[in-house]
This record gives C-alpha cells, sequence and structure tokens, in this order.
C-alpha cells in the first residue's frame, strides 16, 4: 500500500523489479483502454427523466391492493399517522393550535392588509389551505396561513396591472388567479419531481432577499403607522421615504396613529424579549399580538379616538369562505404577466415553506420529501384560490411558535383553522374599531426573525462571493423592486457557474514525501517536483468549447514558464493529469491535439493520466489515442511518473 | 511506491506498522489542515484582470528604447520579418498573389452582390484591408478580402432596417457604419484580450453554421441564376423557395440567364476536380472563375443577349477607394441595431479568420497569437470603413489558395491587393457586359467548401451532445434565419453547461486490485468494494446552490440502496471523495452538514478525503471541520480506508 511504504525503499523495490512493474503498469493500462463503453446519451436521458420524474428507488413488489393503498398513503400521509394518533398527543396540538390561532389572527388581517386585501380575505387563507395541507402534508410543526414576503410580493406585481385603489374588485380577482397559478405551479413542480428549481435561490440569496424583504415590509408599514392617506404603489426604499415626506408637507397629521402603533409595538417586543429568556413563557409572546388587538380596540372604542383621526379597520365580511369559482379571470389579457407572478410565487412560497419545514424535520430528526410537500401546498393553494383565499405558506415566525408550543403533528393546523372559523362566524364585527396602526405594529414585530445578520455574518466568513450574492440581492430589493433583487440573485449565482467554467484553475502538481500522491505544489509546500516531468492538473468537470483553448494557453504558457525556470534539466515529458475532467466535447478534442502537436514541435511528449470514463472513449473515438500512442495513456499518475522514468532509463 | 507493491505483501507491511501508518497519517491530514490559505476573492480577481488584460508572462528587462521597438514589433510584424525578406521570397509571393487576385476579382463582385451592394466595394474590400493585415497580422497564409457567410449576415440583418431596393445609399451607409463597429469590437476583443469570446461557438457549432449558411447563400444565388426580379429579403429555406415559385408563375422567365449560369458552373467544377486530382493543377480551379466571367462577358458582348433577358452587370464605378467617413451613421435611428449587427459580424468573421489562420499555422508549425490577430482583424476594418470597405476577413477558399500557390509571407496579399486596384483603374468598363449568372455561380462553386459533411460524421461519432449542437444550429440557420441559428448554437452549448452542473453525477468507487487506487467500480469491473466502508465521489468541480441538494439526495439514495444490497456486513463509515470538488459555497456547506447529520441518525460515520484547497478552508471557516472530527479528514481515499479500518480495529 502506496502510503506505507517508505519512498527510497520503494525505489530500491523499483529497480529490482522493474519489468513485472512495466507488466503491471500496462496491465492496468489496459484496464483502462477496455473499459466497457459507457451509458450513450440517449440512456442518459432517459434514466435523467426517469430519476426526476418517477418515485426514489427501487418499488418492492407488492400487490395490486397494497400499491394503490402505499399510494394513497404518499399522497395522503393523513392515512399513516392518523391510525396511531393518541389523545395524548392531541391535547398538546390543541394547546398549541390555540396558541397558533391568538397570533395568526392578528398577523391575517395584518398581512392581507399588506397585500391590499379586506382582512377576511387574510382569516380565510388561514382556514382552508391549513386544512388541505394536513391531510396532504407531511412535515409534523409547519404553521401554514398568509405570509408577509408573499404578500409583499403580491402587492409589489399586481398592482401594476390593476390598480387596487381604483378597481378594488379586479384586483382581487387576479390576486385569486395568481393564486391558482401558483398552485398549479407548485403542483407540477411536484408532480413531476421538479424540486431542483426551487434551489435556483441559493442560501446565500435568501439571507439577502429576506433582509431585504423585510426592510421593505416595515417601510410599508408607515403608511398604517402614520396613518397617511396618499402612499406610494412603489416598494423601493426612496419612493417609499419620498411618499412618507411629501405626506408630511401635503397632508394633516394625526400623531395619535403613531403613538397607539408604536407603544403596542414596544409592548410586543418586551413580550418577545420576556419570552426569549424564559423558553417557558413562549406563550407570552405569541398572545401578546392578540392582547394588544383586543386592548387597542377597546381604547379606541371607548375614547371615540376614530373621530380624531385614528384609522381603523371599519365593517368586514365574515361568515365561512364563500367560492371564488367564478372570479378566476383566465381571459383577462394581462393572464401571462399574472402566471409570471404565479411562478415568483410559488418559488418564493415554497423557498420559505420547505426551508422552514427541512429545519424542524430536522430537529425533530425524521425526513421531508420536497417533492411531496410541493404537491400538497400545490393543492393547497389550488383549493385555496377556489374558495377565496390567497397565497398561503408555511410561516417561520408561526412555525417557530408552534414548535415551542409543543405541537405534535399536524392537528394543531386543522385546530387553529377551525378557531379562525369560528372568529371568522363570530367576532368579526368585534374588530370593528381596531385600529389600523397596530396591525402595522404587528407585522413590524414579526420582521426580525426575517433578518439574519448572524448568518450574513457568517457568510462573509465562509464565502466571499456568496456575500456578494446576498448583499446584492438584499440592495436589489431595496433599491430596485422585489423582482430585481431576485433576478439579481439568480444571474449572479448562474454567472459564477459560467465564469468558474470558462476560466478554470490549471495547477502544478508535485509528489507529497513519503506517498505516491501528487498535490498542488502551491497548496503544498512540501511537494516535490519530479525532474524532467511536468504534472498538470485540470481543475474542471469538462474540458469544452468555452475553455478548451483558455486551458491550452495556461498549459503552454505554464510549460513555458517551468522551461525557463529549469535550465538546469530540460522536461521531456507533460502529464495531464484529467482525473477531474469528466466529460470533454469535440473543441476539447481540438484542443488537446493542438496541444499535442505544439508539445511535440518543442520536443517533448504528452502523457495523460487518470482520464475518466467518457473521456477515454471519446479519445478513442476521435482516434487521439491512435496519434498519442497507447502507451502515453496511464490509470494514475503514479503509473505516468513511472512510465516516464522507466522510458527515459530505457533511452 | 504504491503501483509496484502487490495487496498481500501491503496487508502485512500494515500490520507490522500499523502505529507507525496511524502517524504518518496524520501528519499527512496534518498538512492538510495546516496548508496556507487559497488566495482571496479580491486576489484572484486582480490576477484573472491582469492576466485578460497584460500580455503574457513575464516581462525580461529591457531598455526602454528596446521595449518601446518590441513593442512595435509585436504591432507591426512587418518589422520583425520585412528585415529578412529576400528576393526568392517575393518570386513565391508574387506569382501566389497574382493567383489569389484572379480568383479574388470575381469572388469580390460576387460577394459585394450578395451583400446586395455594388461590385466596386467588393473590390475596394480586397484592396484596402488586405494592406493593412499586411503591416499587422501574423499569419503568413491567410486570403483577406470579403467572404460568403459575412456578406450573407449583412444582407440577412441591414436590410431589416434600411430597405437596399429602396434607399441604396441608406443601406450602404448603414453597411460602412456597420462595418465600422466590427472593427471596432474586433479591436477591443483584441486589445484587452477578450479572445474568448469567439469560443463562445463551438467547434460543433461552426460546422452546423456554416453548413446552414452554404446552403441559405446558395438559395439566395438562385435570384441571380434564375434572372428573378422580384426576390425575398428573407434569408429561410421556406420563403426563398415560395419566392423562387411565385416568380415562376408571375413573370417572364428568361432561360438563357440559366443556361449561361450552369455551364460555367460545371466548367469550374470541372476544373476543381481536376486541381484536386493533381495538385500541381492548382492554378486551373484558381484561374477558372476569371476565366468564366471574361469568356460569358465575350460572349453577352458579341451575341447582344442582353436584349434577350440575359442580366448584366452594367456599368459600375472604377478607380481607387474613396473616402467614406463622413456616410458613417453614428446618430442613426437604428445604431443600437447597427452595432448588435457589428458585433454579431465581429465574431462570425473572427471565428472564421482565426481558425483558417490557425489551421494553416499549424500546418507551417508556427503560433498564432489570437489577440494579436483580433487587433489585426479589427484595425483593417476600422480603416476599411473609413475608405468604403465593407466587412473583410480571412477566407477559407481562397487561404488554401493562397497556400497551395506556395505563399511565403503576407507580400502575397499586398500584390493581390495591388492587382485589384489596378484592374478597379483600368479594367472595370471591361466587366458591363459581365452576366448575373457567372457571378452566381462563382459564389455558387465556392459554397461545398462550406459543407463538411466528413467533420459532423466525426462527431455524430466523438460526442452526441455536440452532434445535437451542430444539426440544431444548420436547420435553426436554414429554416430560422442565421441569428436564430447562432442564438440556438451559444444557447445548447450554455445550456450544457449548466445541466451538468445542476445534475452531477456521483460515483461509487472501489480499489483496483494490486494498486491502493480507487476508481468507479461500473467502468472498472475488477475493482472491489471495501467492506464496511462506501466510497462516493462527487464528479463536478462545484458544490454549490445549484447540485448540493440533489447531490446530498443522491448520496443517500446510494447509501441507502447499498445498505439493503449488504445485509451481512453493515455499512460503518461513508466516504466521500471531495478531490474533485475544487470549490463549495454556503449551501454546500449546509448540505454536507445536513448529510452528516443524517448519517449520524442512521448510525454511519462521515469521512471526507481529499478535499481540495478551498474547500478544506471554507470547511474550516464554516465550522464543520470542528463538528465532524478532524480524525475523519483524509488526505487520500486510500488514507481514508485505512484510517477507517484501524479504528475499527480499535473498537
Amino acid at each position: 500500500m502506496g502510503s506505507l511504504v517508505n519512498e527510497s525503499f520503494s525505489i530500491e523495490l523499483q529497480q529490482l523489479d522493474a519489468a513485472s512493474t512495466d507488466t503491471a503498469r500496462k496491465e492496468r493500462t489496459q484496464w483502462l483502454l477496455t473499459s466497457p463503453n459507457p451509458p450513450s446519451l440517449c440512456h442518459e436521458l432517459i434514466n435523467t427523466v426517469k430519476e426526476t420524474v418517477l418515485p426514489h428507488g427501487k418499488t418492492t413488489k407488492q400487490s395490486r391492493k397494497g400499491a394503490f393503498f402505499s399510494f394513497m398513503q404518499g399522497l395522503f400521509p393523513i392515512l399513516k399517522w392518523g391510525r396511531n394518533y393518541k389523545a395524548t398527543k392531541f391535547k398538546h396540538d390543541l394547546m398549541a393550535g390555540l396558541t397558533l390561532a391568538s397570533l395568526c389572527i392578528p398577523q391575517s388581517i395584518g398581512y392581507a392588509n399588506l397585500a391590499k386585501l379586506d382582512p377576511q380575505y387574510g382569516l380565510y387563507t388561514s382556514v382552508v389551505p391549513p386544512l388541505i395541507y394536513a391531510v396532504m402534508g407531511s412535515s409534523r410543526e409547519i404553521a401554514i396561513g398568509p405570509v408577509a414576503v408573499v404578500s409583499l410580493l403580491l402587492s409589489a406585481m399586481v398592482p401594476k396591472l390593476v390598480d387596487p385603489a381604483v378597481d378594488s374588485i379586479a384586483y382581487r380577482n387576479l390576486v385569486f388567479t395568481a393564486t391558482f397559478f401558483t398552485g398549479a405551479f407548485q403542483a407540477v413542480f411536484g408532480l413531476f419531481r421538479l424540486g431542483f428549481l426551487v434551489d435556483f435561490l441559493s442560501h446565500a440569496a435568501i439571507v439577502g432577499f429576506m433582509g431585504g424583504a423585510a426592510i421593505v415590509i416595515g417601510l410599508q408599514q408607515l403608511k398604517g403607522l402614520l396613518g397617511i392617506n396618499h402612499f406610494t404603489t412603489q416598494t423601493d426604499v426612496v419612493s417609499v421615504l419620498e411618499a412618507v415626506f411629501r405626506s408630511f408637507n401635503k397632508e394633516p397629521w394625526f400623531p395619535l396613529n403613531f403613538i397607539i402603533g408604536c407603544s403596542f409595538l414596544v409592548f410586543i417586543l418586551i413580550t418577545r424579549f420576556i419570552g426569549k429568556r424564559n423558553k417557558k413563557m413562549f406563550w407570552l409572546p405569541a398572545m401578546a399580538p392578540l392582547a394588544s388587538v383586543i386592548l387597542s380596540t377597546l381604547i379606541v372604542y371607548l375614547t371615540n379616538a376614530d373621530q380624531h383621526g385614528v384609522k381603523i379597520v371599519k365593517h368586514f365580511k365574515g361568515g365561512h369562505p364563500p367560492s371564488s369559482v367564478h372570479q378566476l379571470q383566465f381571459k383577462d389579457p394581462h393572464i401571462g404577466e399574472v402566471a409570471k407572478i404565479g411562478l415568483i410565487c410559488a418559488i418564493v412560497a415554497l423557498t420559505e415553506a420547505i426551508a422552514v419545514g427541512r429545519s424542524f424535520a430536522s430537529i425533530k430528526g425524521y425526513h421531508l420529501d420536497g417533492n411531496k410537500e410541493m404537491t400538497a401546498m400545490g393543492c393547497m393553494n389550488l383549493v385555496g384560490s377556489l374558495t377565496s383565499c390567497y397565497i398561503a405558506t408555511g410561516s417561520f415566525s408561526r412555525t417557530a411558535v408552534n414548535f415551542s408550543a409543543g405541537s405534535e403533528t399536524v392537528v394543531s393546523n386543522i385546530v387553529m383553522a377551525i378557531t379562525v372559523l369560528l372568529s371568522l362566524e363570530l367576532l368579526t364585527k368585534l374588530l370593528y374599531y381596531t385600529p389600523l396602526a397596530i396591525l402595522a405594529s404587528i407585522i413590524i414585530s414579526a420582521l426580525p426573525g426575517l433578518i439574519d445578520i448572524n448568518e450574513a455574518c457568517h457568510i462573509w466568513k465562509v464565502d466571499k462571493t456568496d456575500f456578494i450574492i446576498c448583499i446584492a440581492t438584499f440592495f436589489g430589493v431595496l433599491f430596485g423592486s422585489v423582482e430585481i433583487g431576485l433576478l439579481i440573485a439568480v444571474g449572479i449565482s448562474f454567472g459564477k457557474i459560467i465564469v468558474d467554467t470558462i476560466r478554470p484553475s490549471v495547477e502544478l502538481q508535485g509528489r507529497l514525501p513519503g506517498t505516491y500522491t501528487f498535490c498542488d505544489i502551491t497548496q503544498f509546500p512540501v511537494a516535490t517536483e519530479t525532474p524532467g516531468i511536468l504534472i498538470i492538473r485540470v481543475n474542471n468537470a469538462s474540458l469544452c468549447f468555452a475553455n478548451a483553448n483558455f486551458i491550452r494557453q495556461r498549459i503552454l504558457r505554464l510549460v513555458k514558464h517551468t522551461s525557463e525556470g529549469h535550465i538546469k534539466e530540460k522536461i521531456n515529458v507533460l502529464v495531464l493529469d484529467m482525473s477531474n475532467v469528466m466529460n470533454v466535447d469535440t473543441s476539447g478534442i481540438v484542443a488537446l491535439e493542438e496541444l499535442y502537436r505544439e508539445l511535440i514541435s518543442q520536443g517533448m511528449q504528452l502523457g495523460i493520466a487518470s482520464p475518466s470514463w467518457k473521456v477515454i472513449n471519446k479519445l478513442k473515438a476521435a482516434n487521439f489515442l491512435d496519434k498519442l500512442g497507447k502507451g502515453w495513456i496511464f490509470l494514475t499518475v503514479g503509473d505516468a511518473v513511472d512510465g516516464c522514468l522507466t522510458s527515459k532509463m530505457d533511452v
């Protein structure tokens, strides 16, 4: 074993045993040359499609009835865990569900307000989607309902098509239609196992995006907090601050809004602080928003503050969610735009839900199937769009509350949904005097959870490129729009992949003392070069049109540079370590042929070490192996060096 | 040396020497852990810019005067070779230049016709650019002048802005402006060493594009060959054939055009055939076009065929190329479009010129600096645009003739340019009666050289994906337009890079008998797995947001699959061979952490073998190494297996 034997010993051994070594090496090269053909392109394509579309793993033989039942269990996980559901679990779920409802009611009204919809639509969204998710979803902690970022996305994009201030019904219909598209896209992603599309928003991009979105949402709340009538439909910082200053100059200002909003914001933040310090008081921050709503409503009702400029919710429709089937606008002229909004919301909503679901699943130690989750989310939004709901997804803040409150299963979502439904039936009239400022302060209080400065610092420490993506997305959202932020994130991320492919690194390798391992001589200063042999490794998975010329030039430059340095000993052989190169295309082969010709014209020989499966096959097909000579193909760099030294001895 | 020692022997050795091995292995891991920091992002960026913009290699110390002189020599290679130029060389160059001129004059007129310009502009383009190239270029064989593909590009794109049939002067001015932009882009590419932009058209795409363009050019010649008055400005097959059939039904048809064109086409093709059979008769196909022009002109003049429907060139302006400085239209409303056309033409023209220049340079065994060539081409087109020339580049067919005619230096281009200039001054009146059909047949006769069926077959044999790119580009040009063809080529090529990154392969590795080398067990059926240890290699240069989840899932699936197979022996350790992974981002680290947690929850340990420089650094920065335990990082897969076996023995 190479790593065990020291160098001098092995050199002796080599001299003793040069002939048999030579045979062994040739046999190894033969393994390489006679390896079976790699799977064809057609075969690979079929495999990729199969793996993408069909469920994982081999299906074990089952009876038809069993297969159907396991399929149904896959689609409706409730059939599986519902059988073993016990009263003790329900006790926990009931408590968690009630806590969740008390946080969910004020937040839903606030997010509906952020999405420029009437309050009841936020509440509807906390009734239907959680119920659908409960039968189809497999996360046990996630809390379903409207969330801040998606509400912001809708309010930033749909008003460009129809102004809600002008025609609120048409606006609402477009929101339902967008919800339908979101559900459809999510279901398709799940059914066709296209979950990887969600990965296109990298971790760093999400951190930047969430931070930017939180600040934008906070700024939007200035409208409610300051009681401004004429606000802007733009979401960027500059427009919003301009609108605020304009309103200071032009409108009468009622400081009562601000005072009520701020004092309750302080109250909520203090309860949050207490809850954080003392984990057992988790219910305090969860209850605080509802308490604030009740208290502030009472105060306004008793003091008639609404007649002194405090803006209030006023009447909104209660009762169960009505059908919205006939309100979906598929013949709208903006339908293409609406579908695009649906797609963006689908990806952002899934990203949030899967991130939150997966992180809690890994705490509890179970696995979450992303594709099944997507199907569940898609169905819940599809049904939601037919029952007057807008886009629902898993909420960061409420899921954390659900977890702390000891939820055992998704039954807590059912409890929450029923509680919200009861409130809709009975209590909407009580919310008449609720000040809008309190809704703003509830939304603002949920924002710090979205701004993750620690994570941004961590990203800075670990990966500077990722930090650039993070910060560019953040500023894109802040000063451009949510769409621009997302575009920047995806653009930089994929741009980096392309740049890495176009300009891969090429490294000089040396031998580590006492081993037969060859490593980058810059990284390992202990590594030594072998006299007369230059070992160069290509550090990219593909030698293709986009980098073949660059790599060829780099190699030739390294050869020239090293030749100038080694005046004493001429370089005879260039060993190209292709272990990293998984594939080569015709441009790559042309570059290798040119490299070979240029080396020969400089009196050097080219040796190729550890070409991968596809590479050796294509070199064979292109007749390059015959040009090069089969003696110059080696299984490993070690073999190549051995081979070169032997052939030198022979000369 | 690993490759020398047989397996059983090494195992004995291991047992004898287990303790010292352990120390050695730990020392090697230490090398890995204490390797210096890799260059920072900032440093890398600066280096990339430096390498891109500044010339290669270290500059040796020189006197200022010497440095200036070598700079001038770099810019004007004629200063270098001009000193040693001898009369014997001139004899060869003179012969080559005259042969070239005889081919160049009819081709230039034909290509000008293809580009929808008057004949003299084609001839001007064969005068000024070759002279500029002669002082700045470094290829010795290339023949500069108008070429078919670029003429087609102009005639396909500029008429969309201004119809030449309506306003031929405005059209011509836009062509000059496009030429100016082409020159400017080429010069910028050369000066800033952006030569890699030309690589974006892969070898396969060029083969497909040239084939498609040749057929499109051939179809365009039907106008001249059939003497059609009303033709289409579209270039796709369907539109052209429709236009031809329409003209059959509506216009009177003069078969004489067709008869003259075809008979001389047959004549030229026969001379070409003879020239190919007998290499010494190379001058015959080179002279045939000029002979055809003279002969057909005489025939038309003597028989008054122009009064029987044969379309003729008629009068065109002779004399030296006039200035066109004031005809450049920088204030045109279409200026953005014109710049785009200039960019496309710049890339296509450079691709053709560099391909042809490099292939002949490699035959003669000298190196061609792509960036210097680009600067030279840029300057010649810039000057050309100021002297009534349109875009010139290196021609495939004429360069081959120049080479066969024994050209020694670029002086043959000077001879050709002077000959063309003399003809312009003296002989233009003689071309009054030249039939247009003969120009069409000269262009058609040059097309078979652009359609490379052999190369397409070779591509099919070597790389199926490349063949798809080739054939898609071909059909894109044929049925869409030249732009659509180019877009398809670049789109598929980069799409493939992205797909490869998103869905990299993950392979199970086994040990090759008698070695300490670990290889893909599918490729090498002789490889054997080590009991209790699963070795998995990630086959992509980057573990990033786009593939981290996919890789994690693939690995877990492999683990599950293999665990089910190995009922006898439980898998204790998963060794992840990261030798191919050059970089990791924060999403990749998160995926590794999740993988680690899931493995631990299944009672397995994760070991990481041969992480690259950046990877080990980022894992350190992200504190993942501390979580994993430094004992689970190994320099090589061999070390990892050793380490795992030892730790098992300890247990």
